[in-house]
């Protein structure tokens, strides 16, 4: 492939473009590889098609290479099938829906395990025909409320997704580990620098669900590491671990008038100002905040539920989330209609609301908490003897420096990433919608399990940007680079002739070629682009090519060695390895 | 590539599928390359995405040769600029439009016209930057009324769409000409049998637009050759020859009672009972029928028009709208609201709407026609003496043995074919819309042209299997094959082991292998497949095993012959060419 930057549909940009706030937005755009073509929408212009279809070659020969089976399904679906896995009403805005001419209902598949199962179920009937393993490269659509970061949270994407159907547990299990090898073997090509991260908390099953995540300063995904440890999880599968138990329960509950003290910090504020049960110690940790929330569940009625957390930690939406989906939640506003919830002086006492604690909140500590009356607040009110949380939940912020669930003596740290890869075992959740059954060897129907395995392709490339660039321009890894060399003409003196026969020379030893052979524009402006670009190694010819030599620059490391023009083949197999 | 049927996601089908009315819809259903998912969408099974990747590859290959720069479009577009090209409301129900959550119009792209021209506009300045050929090969959407034929008429569909710019009529034609090539190269390898027809009228600018149809008695489009020369057309392009000119205005017209002669046949039988004007040789030929019709044109009232055209020949309504396109029409019916239409007795004399004729009516002939009054005709009724056309239109029906209008010795013949591909040379129509200025050579502004250049992808693989099988199957092209070779495992002595050990082996030598591996179907079951697949040589590893035979047969002239196991590479590569 010889690509000529005289005829290439390219326009590099000096300025930053608007709008555009993450670094790969910013460059992908500058450099020429998309064109933003609707709202979280991107055209791909010629370089970037080039490194979109290197990643999607990568990913199809490591899906091949685990016994993956190539299909594709339309993106325009009827409504039946997401109508049986009640997907169509649980999905609400995110998805786009549309009518045919006849005024059917269709959708645009955000993604597809429904056509999936459906397929296995006309295509399979026996044991004989599994494990599988099916995977699609395709465009995917999601009407996301905030398209992001340009590639990176689109409501058009291409996505790979993939399904493995297994007879049992232990299958599943199997074809999951396979699956994630051939995830760190993908990521490993892409060049992308990633954290497996668990997705679940433990108590729900440990493995059964990872994120892979790009480390990136720009990810939307904040997710913890340990000091001492291998754990890493997203924040949402963060653990809290119970304290070691105490018995406060010798000190009976004190009732106080604390005037005036609807926040946490006034309130600790007055209690070491009155020192109240005789202490000056006060502080946030000691008090129990009670957070009302409204939890909307589908197909239900509306609920008040309140939360109880020590007070120096805020409650986190989306642990929150996480903790009561499918339902969700949204900050209580009317206390107007609940007068027994006294606003800023709440306690779990006596409370005629569905209450539930963070796991801090263990049988036999004891808390500063609200009297549940105007300007009084309780001490000593203590877990287990003066109320009794229905349970626990994870919903408190997670903050670094916290202590590792996993080993117990590290601690947390906070890292952000690029979700590029999701890994679960998702069970039979949509066997069990379509009623899928199959012949089992002894016999008997059996109901295939069902693992999910997914990338989001064109945000990998997002994340690789993210990854691979520096001041100067984007710098891609040299399995997806768009080339494998960047050969300059910078001269008029026959130059651009000679870049010409060089590039066709590597071309035709097998490498992928772009030639500047612009005779508009300077050297300057033709090392600025290069740069801009990005393609690990570049050769100039320049002056010294009427003494047979040019320049090979080393882009990584900045490296520029003049080497004789008949010896470029070489020293480009060499550094391509 | 090994492909293991013991393990391929493939349920092959003895019955004829209902709802399957041609072959390659039959055949494609049968051997397991695609499933319905949808109206009008359909899911490509790993067989048929191998294939459809191969003739992919081959576009790509040729649109590259020519100096083709692929690009990706979204499918998913924002209604502005489909306003701006008027199409958003041309299209009416062809296209699928739906809001998003915001409630914005978009809809989904059924061509992309709109954003190649806004791209070109965005990354273009100067003259330096044209000629300039881009293409994609993508998904696209159109709400057909009656989606058929499995691929052949979709409603989601894969499509290579590709537009060149140019800034003089002359490169415009040029790059046009490169373009027929490619096709007809890219057609060839993909083994489809086509014939290149003019699609406008010579009148229009003879090579212009043309299509590439795969000849097929299961096409949609019926097309005209010529028995003497090399013409070629759609019935909408073919232009009737102007007969002689004769001069019948030495008779009168006279107007004769004809009581109940509503129709042709009628008014000829009457006509020649009586001896109308003398003759007793009057046909339906000498009859002028006026048919009415009510004309659409979008964005303005509704019209009657009248068509006058020789009295054995009826109105093709394919052609009509092709004569008055971008208005369609339908047939007029409301008579009661236009007393002045006598319905079965309408003549052109004083007609008071408007009137067009078919070429055959032409100044100086005579014809028997209504009189504009219930049960009266009239005879010597004079072109351009006693009416005058406002002019002519093609709509009447093209017929075999018409006279060639290209060289008028021969006469036309009937075919059908299905349309893969479409050429035309497109103009200013989106470069006007868009105000799509560059600067010139002279320094002065330059409005780029346009020519627009289709292949369904997903359509040339049904018309590729319509061309290629047998009443046993499928029987694919070499180079759009799912595999070199299929590899049958006939007993259970070691011929599994042996199938597998010379599939790797035939993989390692670069080929792409199918091997029949299942040890739960009989060797005849594996046969019939065999040919329902359609792989062009398959080598049977049977009882001969033992003395080292195995036996080669070719899908395509039915020849087997045992060959010396170790001999097979050699073989295999021979055959391949």
């Amino acid at each position: 492939m010889l690509l000529r930057m005289s005829t290439l549909l390219l326009k590099t940009l000096r300025e930053e473009p608007a709008d555009a706030e993450v670094p790969s937005h910013r460059l992908l755009l500058r450099a020429g590889f998309i064109r933003r073509a609707a709202p979280g929408g991107y055209t791909w212009l010629p370089l970037g098609k080039l490194v979109l279809d290197r990643v999607t070659a990568i990913l199809r020969d490591e899906m091949g290479a685990v016994g993956g089976q190539e299909v594709a399904f339309p993106a325009l679906l009827p409504r039946e099938p997401y109508d049986v896995s009640h997907r169509w009403t649980d999905y609400g805005d995110d998805i786009f829906t549309l009518q045919d001419r006849r005024g059917n209902d269709y959708l645009l598949a955000p993604t597809h395990e429904e056509m999936f199962t459906l397929l296995v179920q006309d295509m399979t009937s026996s044991y004989r025909d599994f494990p599988l393993l099916l995977f699609q490269i395709q465009t995917k659509y999601r009407d996301e409320a905030r398209p992001r970061g340009g590639l990176l949270r689109g409501r058009e994407f291409l996505m790979k997704d993939a399904y493995s159907f297994s007879l049992s547990s232990d299958d599943l299990a199997a074809v999951y580990a396979e699956m994630r090898a051939a995830y760190q073997r993908s990521f490993a090509r892409l060049g992308l620098d990633h954290t497996i991260v668990s997705a679940v908390s433990g108590a729900m099953g440990g493995s059964a669900s990872e994120e892979f995540l790009a480390t990136s300063e720009v990810g939307e995904d904040t997710f913890v590491g340990c000091t001492s440890c291998s754990y890493a999880a997203n924040t949402e599968a963060v653990v809290t671990p119970t304290p070691p138990f105490v018995d406060a329960s010798i000190s009976l509950m004190e009732v106080h008038d604390t005037p005036e003290t609807p926040t946490i910090a006034s309130l600790v504020e007055l209690a070491n100002d009155r020192a109240l049960g005789g202490r000056t110690d006060w502080t946030a940790a000691d008090t129990l905040k009670n957070v009302v929330v409204t939890v909307h569940t589908p197909g239900a009625d509306d609920e008040v539920l309140v939360i109880g957390l020590p007070g120096d930690r805020e409650v986190d939406l989306k642990r929150l989330d996480a903790a009561l989906a499918p339902a969700t939640a949204t900050m209580f506003d009317d206390f107007a209609a609940r007068p027994d919830l006294v606003k800023g002086y709440i306690g779990p006492q006596g409370l005629k609301a569905r209450y539930l604690a963070d796991p801090r909140v263990a049988p036999g500590t004891a808390w500063l908490t609200g009297a549940n009356e105007p300007g009084r607040h309780a001490i000593n009110v203590v877990a287990g003897r003066d109320f009794t949380p229905e349970g626990t939940i994870e919903a408190a912020l997670v903050l670094a420096g916290d202590p590792c669930p996993a080993c117990g003596s590290g601690s947390l740290t906070m890292r952000r990433g690029i979700e590029i890869g999701h890994i679960f075992q998702l069970g039979r959740r949509y066997t069990d919608a379509f009623k899928v059954d199959v012949l089992g060897v002894d016999g008997k129907p059996v109901r295939p399990t069902m693992g999910s395995y997914g990338i989001g392709v064109s945000r990998a490339v997002a994340a690789i940007a993210e990854q691979h660039h520096d001041e100067r321009g984007l710098l891609w890894p040299d399995e997806v680079a768009p080339a494998d060399v960047h050969i300059v003409a910078a001269g008029k003196d026959g130059q651009v002739a000679a870049a010409l026969k060089l590039g066709q020379e590597l071309v035709d030893a097998g490498l992928r070629v772009l030639v500047d052979d612009r005779t508009n524009v300077s050297a300057g402006v033709k090392f600025t682009d290069a740069e801009l670009i990005g393609i690990g190694r570049s050769v100039v010819v320049g002056r010294r090519l009427a003494e047979g030599f040019v320049e090979f620059r080393d882009r990584r490391t900045g490296e520029r060695n003049d080497v004789a023009v008949t010896d470029i083949p070489r020293v480009i197999a060499t550094s391509l390895g």
